[in-house]
């Protein structure tokens, strides 16, 4: 199926344009000025190729293209148009505009599914506004109730839903999905594994589940010059020997499994102290439940049996929990053949990220493209992804709908 | 010689009753309205003595019981009376209170020494307000220029040489100690040695040398999620497994090197970011100038080739550099013969911590008597000293004033 690719690249230079920071990162918060803009676009696009746009109760815009049979669920495919603050010009936007291109390119191609066919941009994907992440599609899947997301309000103090109201996007409870035959969607990496494998396509076969803890280390703090090393319960010695001893365990635990201790602090730091009390993070990922929580169990196990052994206490709790997530077999095979059929050098991927698909996947029958991330940078400026690569995933993307439109799921 | 152990207790008590913290801990920050009245206490009690007492123009206070030889070099003993915020009741008015009570035991006794003996307050040792510590005893030593010292301001912007001025310690510049036979330190030690060996008395040798790097490691800020283990750069990973390895370096450097990692901090933590800039402190202590230079070059040389290891970049800098230094052999001798002579469970030990000693060395032959500390405990509520080694202690001062009388220095 031909791409136009001149369109999509408009397209997706004039929402890249709206707002741009000084290091030419893109700032559209979720409900923002620039937000408002992005949308409006959207919306006029889709009308002028003839798409019927409805608008929900949480701002997540539907733009269908009617199939043969109006009565058939939907085949939905999307992602969300609102970035991290000084983000990239990918992350989200290339889901939508892909999905949007996808649909224009089966109508301009005079091909008529038997579904409709509907392109979404869910809001506040990224959780830089308003905290979580995910607030719109997590409401969409029941994940979270619509009341609670109305009162979050962004660190200014202004609530989601007056901000809603305020850029005109407060839409109609009935206008929600309701039903789908599936969801697609279409999204970069933000990751290494295919620019540096070399890979055109990750077929997305699930995400990794998160394990969160927050551990609190307790020594004594001392004077650095008149302690001898013998006499220390250095609460950041044992820290940073449980973190090692917890990232070597990961590493022999085999991939996908993933560990990162994001955040760690002193109490009261001083050059000429001893460190008393540290606390640190670790966020956990893995694709399989019984994994993820024998790598927790070992986790803990090696924290508490390293500040025994520095002499230290420890406290752990757990402040996220996150179950691994499997797309569906069937969209997953379908993406897949039709990788194989345009020839583009594919691999089977898991996502380390979360994502709406994510939410979606409990609802309706779910898969994902991944495109390459250049050198896998995301979340910032330098965030990259190869025209040749966003063309290819954008191709995939009608053919996989036109495919799905085919087969029983 | 008999000490008057119920005169010093009440002394001690009525300097520690001026300034109590919620948890018992001691503020009297240097020229504060508390170090005024203990000032004046202290200036009080001299006088009722008979001692000559002057102040100088940096508000350090002499106290002199006049020898038979009046023009011969004065015999000085001394300490501080300014504690840290919420500090303890030992550190710092053990040595004034101390030394005071030594020269009124030895004057109780009739004794009449040749040189005049001169008890005395340095002003500011702390520097828990007016920062760097050891002021006053600085520019005594030729460290620091006055006009530099009276300009300095504490958090609230109030200068040195006003606040000096304001709690009517402001005094003549001819009344500085200009010469002196010896200065002896009474002092808590600070740390667990004498405590934890059973030791009542630390012969003090000298005082460790400090080198101060800044640390900062650069690696690769990336999605805690979708960033595979082998892709990563991770700063903390680098920083924890460099400060484990120069620990490990400086415990096989032996006794009585010390290291210690106060700060660390993480560059726009989040607990879902791989770390990409990390900073961390390394204090070194050692007690020969080689041998700290040596530690200095190994630790360079480990953090530089862990973090090649883990293919992050790193800064190192050198933020202090004080020499270690010796104390006067005779005075160290002296001190020692005394101790065995009253029958006091000694041990040479070296001071891991500053005081006015270190600087007063460079100018004056200087020794200082360290007392155990309970459980090493100190600059908190918690700093405790037993009675009896506050005894022994005074009583191996005045003998040693007295010792130090009768020999060549």
């Amino acid at each position: 199926m031909k791409i136009n690719s001149e369109r999509l690249r408009k397209r997706m230079d004039a929402i890249n344009s709206i707002a741009v920071t000084e290091e030419n990162g893109m700032m559209r918060l979720a409900l923002s000025d620039a937000d408002k803009v992005a949308r409006d676009y959207f919306v006029k696009w889709m009308e002028d190729e003839g798409l019927i746009v409805r608008i929900d109760d949480l701002g997540n815009i539907y733009g269908t293209y009617i199939g043969k049979n109006p009565d058939a669920s939907p085949i939905c495919i999307g992602s969300h148009m609102d970035t991290q603050a000084n983000g990239g010009k990918y992350d989200g936007l290339y889901g939508v505009m892909a999905g949007l291109e996808a649909i224009c390119s089966i109508k301009d191609a005079g091909l008529e599914p038997e579904s409709s066919l509907t392109v979404i941009n869910w809001t506040n994907e990224e959780g830089a506004r308003f905290v979580p992440p995910m607030l719109a599609s997590g409401v969409i899947a029941g994940q979270f109730a619509k009341e609670w997301v109305y009162q979050i309000e962004d660190r200014d103090g202004l609530r989601f839903e007056d901000e809603l109201a305020r850029i005109g996007y407060k839409g109609n409870i009935n206008n929600r999905i309701k039903e789908a035959k599936a969801y697609l969607e279409p999204h970069i990496e933000q990751g290494p594994v295919l620019d540096s494998e070399g890979y055109e396509i990750g077929i997305v076969t699930g995400a990794l589940g998160i394990t969160g803890l927050d551990v609190k280390v307790l020594g004594e703090g001392n004077h650095a010059g008149t302690t001898p090393m013998k006499h220390r319960k250095d609460a950041l010695m044992a820290s940073a020997e449980a973190m090692l001893q917890i990232r070597e365990n990961t590493l022999k635990f085999g991939e996908p499994a993933v560990i990162t201790n994001g955040i760690i602090s002193v109490e009261r730091p001083s050059k000429n102290v001893i460190p008393s009390i540290v606390e640190f993070s670790v966020d956990m990922r893995y694709h399989t439940d019984e994994g993820l929580n024998l790598l927790e169990d070992q986790t803990c196990e090696i924290i508490k049996r390293v500040c025994k052994e520095y002499g230290v206490d420890v406290q752990i709790a757990r402040y996220w929990k996150a179950a691994p997530v499997d797309f569906n077999p069937k969209i997953v095979e379908c993406i897949k053949e039709k990788a194989m059929q345009l020839g583009y050098k594919s691999k089977e991927i898991i996502s380390g990220a979360g994502h709406d698909a994510v939410f979606i996947n409990s609802i309706f029958p779910t898969g994902m493209i991944f495109i390459p991330s250049v050198k896998g940078m995301s979340h910032c400026p330098e965030e990259e992804s190869k025209w040749e690569d966003i063309l290819h995933g954008t191709g995939l993307a009608a053919e996989t709908l036109m495919a799905l439109d085919k087969i029983e799921i």
